[in-house]
């Protein structure tokens, strides 16, 4: 018997794919998924069924594509109206090898979610692990608010399924959660991404809530939600994630590149905060190639080609398929050379300087006149920030921009001044000339001060 | 400047890609193209321009998809009605960085092949390497047996293109050709893969000759035309060549195997000669990897679909690409296991023994009945064979076999013993039951004899 | 967090790596160490800490290079006297980022076996898994028949291991024992590799066992020791297992393989067992690919050159590592162009062939005079064999051969035909020449039967 | 016949290996040898011969270690007294498969440079190719300018091997040189890596001179010599080479690094130049990856420690390789992380911001006070330079850099910007606070002007 994790780093989702004597399945499989083609043939098998747990909301689904390359059949929760797959219900048995897959209905992130209790039917018929989608995750649980006005229907629902379908399995049951720390879809998650139903049932904090402590945490709970997942919806509720080969993005030369963009190509910039702060194209975009999964959703437009700058063609096609995982499959090229060959060819660039976190304290102190521009979200604000910050989500800042007073200086802040550089960016585009990044941002303060901010 | 050959190991050809300053020019891709691509990619340069110096007949074209992922404009001579790209004509000039590339019309292997001189425009307009196509090889030329009717007047052509244009570039040019030792589309070919025009002015024996002679050597020549040269010719003209992904076989336990050939599956056995002389399902097709660019085009129909028993699935893997080099997109899985499995699963297995030379040659001396089926070309049977042997080109002998006497013992014998596994695989299918490989053939006889072998 | 099995396939053995924040721990390193570093940089950590559950037997560790190569800590049990390293005692605790290592003595396999409880700080000091090395299996437990005279004593420390330190840690902990089904070390073993405290003290049937039950259990079980297992103990205690770089065998041909067997060489062949059957070299040992790890060690001497026949480079390449993984650092070469390039140069070649268990049983019917010769362990011997079988170990066939009656037709049985090749081939080298493999053995007899042997 | 070229990038260096017929020979192996075995393997073939045109001046050699893992035998001119290998005279002839190799001396680039003739004795015994060492180059040839007082004579020893061994060999021969453009070991080679003498006796410039004429511009070049080329010699004529394994550089912590630091770690920085501007280590040294191979031999010092920053692992074990090929050993780690790491520790960095050409020469056009500090060649800062501007080679920069007036504001300017950046982050180590970077410098200048600069 084989079990592999395939993960989507970006968006901090694991797929899996089990098997023995020759079948495997697989459990939300990503949109580039000749990887689980690779792994079943590398232990002689086949791959025979293909199980979603929900629609995904956060990446397109590889199902369509695996069905179509392997043979396997798909199959989803039956309460919503997937125009590809098999719908399945509470109790529905699968077979693979001596393993065994128990559909249990599990709504709550979404109505239709299901989670697959797996039991290796060579020694027992009860289960000694469950898939389980986006109910429960190791040390949190999934995000119920993408029916606002059901939220506590959604999150009573999630309980009940936690409660009595998942902890009831057992405590010696292996959890295989489809996100790990740093998703969009859930909160509270750990950073280790293997657990047990009775381990989460002792340290889950979540989990030793009673039913209405629970709904009312989850009410709580603060989640943003890119614009980008609605496409993600329709295209996964229809299949139309079909990609066949995974694209190679051509090196395109500096007069090809700004050739393009004034033919409305978008720029995409996904070298390192450092390497876009020291020279970047004018009115491009900053991506730190890590913040793809999280924050291009928010600001890539799906109706514009792409031209990637990236410091190799390697990075480029890296930020190929974290975008084509998004959907965005309209990447036209990449800067060949890098910013050094564009630098050669004379073009304008510009410069978004860092500014350390002491200079930052030193100018609040001696009064002069700026702002800092607090790009992280709203809990993350109000835990701590500096006295004179405005806080801006790195997500909304296009529609929040107008707000700013024109000519003022502004020191982009964050976590670590990654998405303080996808703001200024944003700022720089929006005609602001006086932008710096804090890198460090809210880790330096706290590695300096050896203590956390006082707030304003 | 970049350059590198890329190779199509089985079926003995070489196509290149050469580029430099962000621009890269691919002559004659093989159908699975991504390989140009990574290489161009790795250049930091973009495939502009694609050329086919012929339509080829021994494998499928990869220009079609490579100009669809790359934008690259495709090119080959106007002398055939290609259903797309763009025909060019003896004198264009097409520029790639500082390289240039002048076409020059080489009619002979067919009439629309053309040569295409590359020039380092940094240095001089004068070439320094010349792309042959099928025209000239290291020590050999180019078949023209291609229209029987016209065979005088092509190889009159062939002799013109090569004195007229090739050699008139001048000995210090560099000479690439699209085949090797090996190749179906030529004679006299060297091992060796680089030459110039000076070293084949000189030491090309067929090039020494006078032009009556040149024809009257070329017309001498005995080539084989595998049938499916006829269907690479249909689908390269119309450029029905997509591939895409290039697909994996699917594992298939014994269970399913045995019924998918029930349902009509023809079995390639790709494993080596000895393992398929050890154990093999009774009416496959032997076909030692090696083999499958040069007698794969044989045996194997177009209209079923392909099984495979391969030693593992990376070999499996390997053996749908040569296939679908040749345009067998038919493959459905292959046997997961290997024989190993048949075998436990109880099914019929069959074996080919094998002979050593010594014990055919006593054999033969101790007047036993039995038959030498030597399945080389006539005229390596010509060259030598031993007493008793019958010559049977392992190409044809399916149309033959019905003339060999029933139940008569047969040796197969060829100059490795591998294709003899090849036709011994064959006779079993046609219900002959003593059939034995004389493994190491004819080079076995040279080195125990010391000595070629007297023709009896 | 990051967490990775590294398997040696051929041995059943699994090794782990564990980390995050930059630090990493490996549990049981195997030789060739590279892709601990290699996992460990991917993850931008530092392995610090290295732990060998226990000395082990059946492979040679890694731990003095990977120490070597990343400045990290060797810790091994105290009840042994390494020469390299550091004793470790029950509850010492080890930090890794915030994972935390709790050190369990664990004795009964060996003195000095460790088991490592990992807890993840981050939420709990609880454990969430424990290392088990070769205490508990999933579904079975480690051998404890190394010290003869102990034996008793030895498996009632094992039966307290497990009772009062592993399963004391809590249903909901993830086991991660050392080996999986097909190892030498333990019994009983499952084909899954991840199971759970809860799982096993439910379902490992060995664990059901009252102490006298469990202690009787192991005494009755039947292990065989291969003779390297001795060799490796040595090294392992002294350290003396340095690689550093993994050699890749010389291709040579046959002339020059030729005269290295003159000159002593010990020819290993680890082709198919079908290859080996269809021709293989006088002499030489066959030794199929996955058996390697099983059956190496009985039979290749450490003292002499070793000479590779596999179809391949890349094949030769595999089997040099899982030589050098159970100390076998003198291979001299493989053989270029395998067989083929053997039996070309006219040399002599042996076949062994293959029998169908159809055919075994109707020569067994008919009363023909012949042996089958059963090469499984006496246990699977026991449970079921042919009539007229004979029992010698494949392990132990060296010792016994001379007990055969001389010139007597043999026909050589396993589970699958694969032993029955190794056996068949030391036949070989005693002089029998009617050697036959039943190819299929066993699973074949159950599979045409469709029920088990009766016992003669 | 198989025939590759392995190129050292950053070196411009090419080496060979050519063989068939399960043998193959290797002239000028890099350090890092592992890769022509691997080459070899993949052709059936055992190396057997190691040649060495000459004591390689800027990159150590693999001979000792490739020798050692293959047993195959060193070669080298007879007029160097090396402690390891076998000294060749003209003439001499060895063989490998059809290929023979015929020694050639033909001193000038040093006293005991050979080249090899490669005759096809299947076809010829007369040469298809020459290997020339640093003698002849595309378009160039190698530099004679070693030891200063025998300048002219060994310029003239050049003029009489490549016109007497060389040239003679006739116009079809391949030319395979062992350096390509960018070398530090010859002049006015090609971006082309492929020639023949009959193009080299048109084309190469340096080949239509006279012998007086020829001599005159071999002295009148002007050749950089880094530092590090007196231990490359010592070593290679030593044999002093041995690597093994591949070293992988350890991440390491901010805390780390920064300690280590303290301890005398020399910290070089290989990230590109905009994420060097952007933010670095205060002290470290500057050293885009494209350039080590030319310029960390004038400024990493062999007896400390070296700490990398880069952008990842993959660029760091990339460097680490380019580093062990030019004898730096003691690579001790990389910053985990990279400089975002150092950043949220609230450790101080550094910024160098770019500069646009036209905001220089508003600059100067303004007449502000500042220094253009060119820090290219003096042959390229003669044909041109900027008006206010200082040549301060790259190389020797450290040397010079009390020259420069204290306080002054400084723009460093190259051909790209990237040298630049190298001495831009010296000048910082001198306490020069105000240095700004001319990204894109010359090339720049002459895009946005469409013309070449006015000598000020």
């Amino acid at each position: 018997m084989f079990f592999e994790v395939v993960h989507q780093t970006g968006l901090s989702h694991m797929s899996y794919i089990i098997g023995g004597r020759g079948k495997a399945v697989v459990i939300d499989p990503r949109r580039d998924c000749e990887i689980y083609i690779d792994i079943a043939r590398r232990h002689d098998a086949r791959i025979i069924h293909i199980f979603e747990t929900h629609r995904n909301e956060d990446y397109l689904s590889g199902s369509v594509d695996l069905a179509r390359f392997t043979g396997a059949e798909i199959y989803h929760g039956r309460r919503l109206p997937f125009k590809f797959g098999n719908p399945v219900r509470d109790g529905e048995v699968f077979h693979a090898g001596s393993g065994k897959i128990i559909v249990l209905e599990t709504p709550g992130h979404t109505d239709e979610s299901i989670s697959l209790a797996f039991a290796d039917t060579a020694f027992s018929t009860e289960p000694i692990a469950v898939f389980t989608g986006d109910t429960i995750f190791v040390g949190g649980t999934g995000r119920t608010d993408f029916y606002p006005e059901r939220a506590e229907e959604m999150a009573g629902m999630l309980y009940d399924s936690i409660t009595e379908k998942l902890l009831a399995l057992g405590n010696g049951v292996i959890v295989h959660p489809a996100h790990s720390a740093g998703s969009l879809c859930g909160a509270g998650i750990a950073a280790r991404e293997f657990s047990t139903i009775g381990y989460e049932r002792m340290h889950n904090p979540v989990l030793r809530a009673s039913r209405e402590q629970f709904i009312r945490q989850k009410l709580d709970e603060q989640h943003y939600k890119p614009p980008y997942f609605q496409r993600m919806h329709a295209l996964n509720l229809q299949g139309r994630t079909e990609l066949g080969r995974v694209p190679k993005p051509s090196p395109m030369n500096p007069d090809e590149f700004a050739a393009a963009i004034q033919d409305g190509m978008y720029v995409l910039d996904v070298r390192s905060a450092e390497a876009y702060g020291g020279a970047s194209i004018p009115g491009s975009q900053a991506m730190p190639q890590q913040l793809i999964g999280r924050y291009a959703g928010w600001h890539c437009p799906y109706d514009r080609a792409i031209g990637l700058v990236a410091e190799n063609e390697t990075q480029a096609g890296e930020a190929v398929v974290l975008l084509l995982r998004m959907g965005y499959d309209s990447v036209k090229g990449c800067l060949a050379g890098s910013m050094n060959a564009w630098e050669k060819s004379g073009r304008e660039f510009q410069s978004i300087p860092g500014i350390h976190i002491y200079d930052v304290l030193r100018r609040i102190e001696a009064g002069e006149e700026f702002l800092v521009l607090d790009v992280r979200t709203k809990a993350e604000f109000d835990r701590q920030h500096l006295p004179n910050a405005v806080n801006m989500y790195v997500g909304t800042i296009q529609q929040h921009v107008h707000e700013l007073p024109e000519n003022m200086p502004l020191v982009t802040f964050c976590g670590s001044g990654r998405r303080a550089m996808v703001a200024a960016s944003i700022l720089k585009q929006h005609g602001f000339s006086d932008v710096r990044d804090c890198l460090g941002s809210a880790s330096a303060l706290e590695a300096v001060e050896g203590r956390t901010i006082t707030v304003g």
